[in-house]
């Protein structure tokens, strides 16, 4: 399977993905591009100019040295064509798509000074986005079996929360807040300068907007049994309560609205965590802790 | 001590640090405005904005609950600045400076609503860097009595190598290239590429500017060989060499140029590493698999 | 009352205001920023810097020819402040408080010819604020006494969304989604391609974030009673009926989810849709077809 | 006639246009791009992505729902491209062009995502831009059969000015300064400033460039004489006077200059004040109250 | 004299200048921060920052090592108060003086870090100001006693045309069009494009703007004669005439409109050019071949 | 030789270049836009538009008329491209090549209206960089038969060092420092900032990054024998001094680092300060001091 000259149209056609909201290049190519600035600086690729003859062309393969969960393909060629439009590349795996370690997930064919010049950038962006694919895709195997989704948090880096988060999708999780402005999430810090729970929940039905979903945070039973008394909110964050408490919370709830465990909670928590029946899992570290995935690219001459 | 409204130009002094190469604001101040950008998205802090008045006014803390070491002070006080020119911060630590869990990172007066629509970014890049200065540090400790310097690579997060390999310094490593533009590093491909070891040293010493240093990367003991033989280099890459092989590598050098360890090293590693004579240990994982330093930000209204 | 010269973290203390979602001058001062920029050209203002000394100061103020709705007024002064941070202002009125004609808006007091090179730039973005805050009220004043809730739409010029949509506010109105990103609204073109209404609440159902609402548009009664069958929405767009098939849908809806009627309602229109009980009236031309508000720049010299 | 895919080189030879000065896409694209940017957030058009099938085609027609004249099928055009460079165009009229109800103004075929997308974004740019043409070529005609040029002012949109004196052109209007940079235009303040009209006119006989024409404002026919008097001007401009005093003025101008009556004209005035015999009529309601042009876009799948 | 902190306003009142169009802040701090961002690249100034104290402080004076006319002095500061904010400066000396080798153009004071890390910036940017200003003077003198005014052309360099051309006017010359979009310039393509003088004049006539003024250009005494004939424009470039035609054309011009001499005029015959009488002469060397002013910084610590 | 429409990837291919460091479109490219958008206003190329037929085509020849070396080819070309990206260009030479006077340096063919509209920028690039590359390549024959290479320094016009220090390198010079990042030079302030020569150099033992060369300023002999006595640097720059100390200190470091001649060398004198044995020679004027390369656009309409 090719990925032709247009990258950008064959978005997803090629891959065949059907996922809910897939990367637009018009959003993640000044991410690529910064990158690529920050790379080559001032004077470029130093040591590639030097010592690879501008005439010679190459076949490259990124190949895994893990096991894991693939996100990112696209950023990552992009990152290549951005040095070198005439690059043709061949996918024969998809983003979402879990592989062994040693898998080929891409083969370049092109000049060999551009490819070298991107490599270091397209495969920090690709380890990076499998990284936290891979670690999402096992918080949701945790999850099997139950009810709960897996979701991440704002805890994204810097610059790079379109990324990370549609990683996590790859992984088979679900995204929190895209940000502050991607609906209403009451903490305990808006509580008290609200004056109360429920003088929060009344002032936010009064003027948030028609689409806008609210989710309130409770530390304790009691605040929820408030919650639950005035109603008026989408979803629950049940903060930093133990797995006992999280299930009296969702008994307590019965479905009227949805339930989200937050706070703390470690992957060896996730699946103990997942069945007390929780709607939601929030988990920080699927973006915040990410651990590389370890590729390389290996390049042939032509 | 008090950061005053002119951030920018107290940067080192306030802190009194006496690092080598500190953060310009004008460099960084782009990467934090982005990064707000993109929190913020087109409506704002919905929920902020909806339940704290306007003229509510907070002190708050940033509290680390683990122990390790500071980095990014600057660049997240600069967050909150962005939304909140107005607002005054106290600094009881430096960045480099090691605290333990508990320790108050930077007391924080202003208007609330900015606040506490900052937080979540400032945190994500004082976490960011927090993580990846601690992780250094526990390196630089495992080389304590070698002459071993403990070096990041260009594996960082893209479009944040400048705070990247700040947080590096600051946990006392050292900053290996910054971009492609920064140094010649001959690898595996430049080498096939020119011919040969002998080919591409020479090509180098016939073009490189009198500013560039050279490093060649060699795999086996041979090619170290041919590298002492021919000269021109400033130093030597011994990737993924066995500690055995490493030593046997540093005495055949001799001083004669700087010796890198590089490839796969792991923390446990590092010290065995280092005592095997080498100059510098180059590691990927400080900066591409980021551990989050774990903070809070404890907000108090007035 | 004197906006002092850190406008950014007076915003809203300043003029006093509660409202929700305030205009964050991070969001809004690169569009003030290139509106000027257009107006300067390379140049800059020939006229004024020919025939006014630059040691000259004046006095201007704001003043409308017409009664309305006031929105705009920071995003106005820190179109004065971008060419002369050292401008000072005061506001009689505040964002969303009625005028009438004649009236002050705002009193500056600086040097005369950053005012004067900024005074029309100003005014544009001022005037165009006020004109859909004032169109917005008098939709607003046309609901008085319903239920009915009047919301913009997404017709706003390209790149004012953030201006238009908070002189909505300003005006009584709420804000129907930001952006493409912004919750889901299925329309017809969406129902057909997923294969029908029921196919399109469920394929949304499966993937929609927790925090992400959902509308979906009907034409027909025949379509409402499939979607009340279905459920799993948060509203229905009523698109495009007569005030007595609004009727009978809100009868069928019976609360059981937002009701919004749309689709070419007329200002004339606006009180009757109202009273048919609906929930929400989503009004393109308040934002796409704006008449600007008549307002002059008073200045005397000093 | 089909819009190939490099719809830049293209710009005035498909739609085989004359006029003087066409829309360069090195200028606009920003403008378009940034208006996608702010309604695709940061999460994309999560309806379309949810409910449309990436490989799904479409042919769509955009279609007026009103008559008028045309303008800006170019950026509208570009719009979608910037989301899909395959997409293909055909435009059966051009910018300019009178067009009755019902008429389809361009043929679009490509992926069905991308332009569903874009649809909005687009349609805001063009209903825009044909509004601007449509109410300016009624301006024209209500002049005709004199030697009145309408044109229009600096109150456009912030950040829009050349698309919306791009539409001013295609509507048959003609252009006043396009900012503060492009010719010297000395109003009431100025002359103050100056130290009256003699004064003003002197010391811009000193200092203006050789390529900068001076225009004038007078608000009386003393005024107007005064400026007779002294010479010095490329034109006058005739500030809220009524039609006789417009006709007197013309008659003492003579032909030495030319006069433009500016000042709150209304529609209906128009034809009346071209009667006067004035050289150009400026309406600031071109542009700073722009009724949009209804359009829709009507797709088919394939 | 004291230039405060808030650089932008005292712009001209400080150095007193009553110049026609001086240097807009907003327009010039871009091409500052470009430029100290080249200079800085990603690590900053690592000399600076390895061997100066953060806190040292210093006192820096500007001195020229040349006689000539001053340019830039604005610019060059916003270079070091962008990297220090706190700076203050006093200039002994203003835009558009002359100064003898060795005069101070201006005393900073402030942090030693960022006064030495923006020196060979801010340099720069006065050093080719003033040597611009500096040559132009000088063909200003050479033109003393006669009607001709020296003016530049758009050989500009890339980016910094508003420098350029501000600098120009620093030396007493006057700026020919800042772009293509300032002003018609008729040139022998475009002649033969229209189909010969006549048919570009009347073309012209028919389409542009009433405040674009239309200069011609023509090789020989018979396409002036055409001109002569046609009227219609506002000047005439004579192009590449010598001074007995150059007198010639100016007398069959005989002030119908201005005449402007250019194409490969030198130094020694700006005096010659002038005495025939034109009113204009174009010297693209004045921008497009700057022989830098020596400058130098010199500093002590305090 | 056809560059064709691709025109990033064939960069070095086409024309058939080795030399080390290669222009990287990525970062030329901003630079270009920028210059066109400076020349373009907001109104565009007036002249043009209004007297070209868009359907014109035309080819087009840029000509030398003087001799010199040429460089700059591929950002000249791109400013073409940028407006016209279907215009096709021959170029006979290369960067880096000598030329006569009257040489072509590249034949265009497409539609004339970009060609037209693109024609100064593009000369205004290329002129320059031509000029430092012809000026460059003078002053290195002058250092034939010795062991001189000829390097720029960081004076060059702001915003454009990029293309600068290429166009040194297409004219046989090698470049010193990119930026204030790109090595450490140790200048006589940074020396008596850190209590002497001794201390400095200590001190950068111990801080510099170990891919960072160093370089120390010395002006006398005395100050070159402590940094003999003291070792730890890569050059040292000997100051202004007169040709026979130059000889002596070249005698004096007898190979043990570089040594480089800095200061006020003229063209004259750089054959002599050549001969007294220094690696390298710097010189400012290379790209402070540019005299433009004489060009033309010979245009033909088809």
């Amino acid at each position: 399977m090719t990925v032709n000259r247009s990258l950008r149209t064959v978005d997803t056609d090629v891959v065949g993905m059907t996922f809910a909201t897939p990367l637009q290049p018009l959003l993640y190519e000044p991410v690529v591009r910064r990158a690529l600035e920050e790379d080559l600086g001032c004077a470029g690729d130093l040591t590639t100019d030097t010592l690879v003859d501008p005439t010679t062309r190459a076949v490259a393969r990124i190949v895994t040295r893990r096991a894991g969960c693939v996100a990112g393909l696209f950023p990552a060629l992009a990152t290549f064509r951005m040095l070198d439009p005439e690059l043709t590349a061949e996918c024969p795996v998809s983003d979402g798509e879990h592989v062994d370690s040693g898998a080929t997930l891409a083969v370049l064919e092109g000049a060999a000074r551009p490819m070298m010049s991107a490599e270091r950038v397209a495969l920090n962006i690709l380890g990076r986005m499998c990284g936290i694919a891979t670690v999402t895709s096992r918080a949701v195997s945790a999850c099997e079996g139950t009810r709960a989704v897996v979701v991440c948090t704002r805890k994204t880096a810097p610059g790079l929360r379109i990324l990370d988060k549609y990683a996590v999708r790859m992984g088979g999780g679900g995204n929190h807040r895209f940000g502050l402005d991607d609906g209403i999430l009451i903490k305990d810090n808006h509580i008290i300068a609200a004056g109360g729970i429920g003088k929060a929940i009344a002032r936010v039905a009064g003027r948030a907007g028609h689409m806008v979903k609210v989710e309130i945070e409770v530390d304790t039973l009691d605040q929820l049994d408030q919650v639950l008394a005035l109603g008026g909110v989408d979803a629950v964050l049940l903060d930093n309560m133990d797995t006992s408490t999280l299930t009296e919370a969702v008994r307590r709830v019965d479905g009227r609205f949805l339930t989200e465990a937050s706070g703390g909670i470690t992957p060896d928590q996730v699946g103990a965590v997942a069945a007390t029946g929780v709607d939601l899992i929030s988990l920080g570290w699927l973006t915040h802790s990410v651990a590389n995935f370890d590729l390389s690219l290996e390049l042939e001459y032509q």
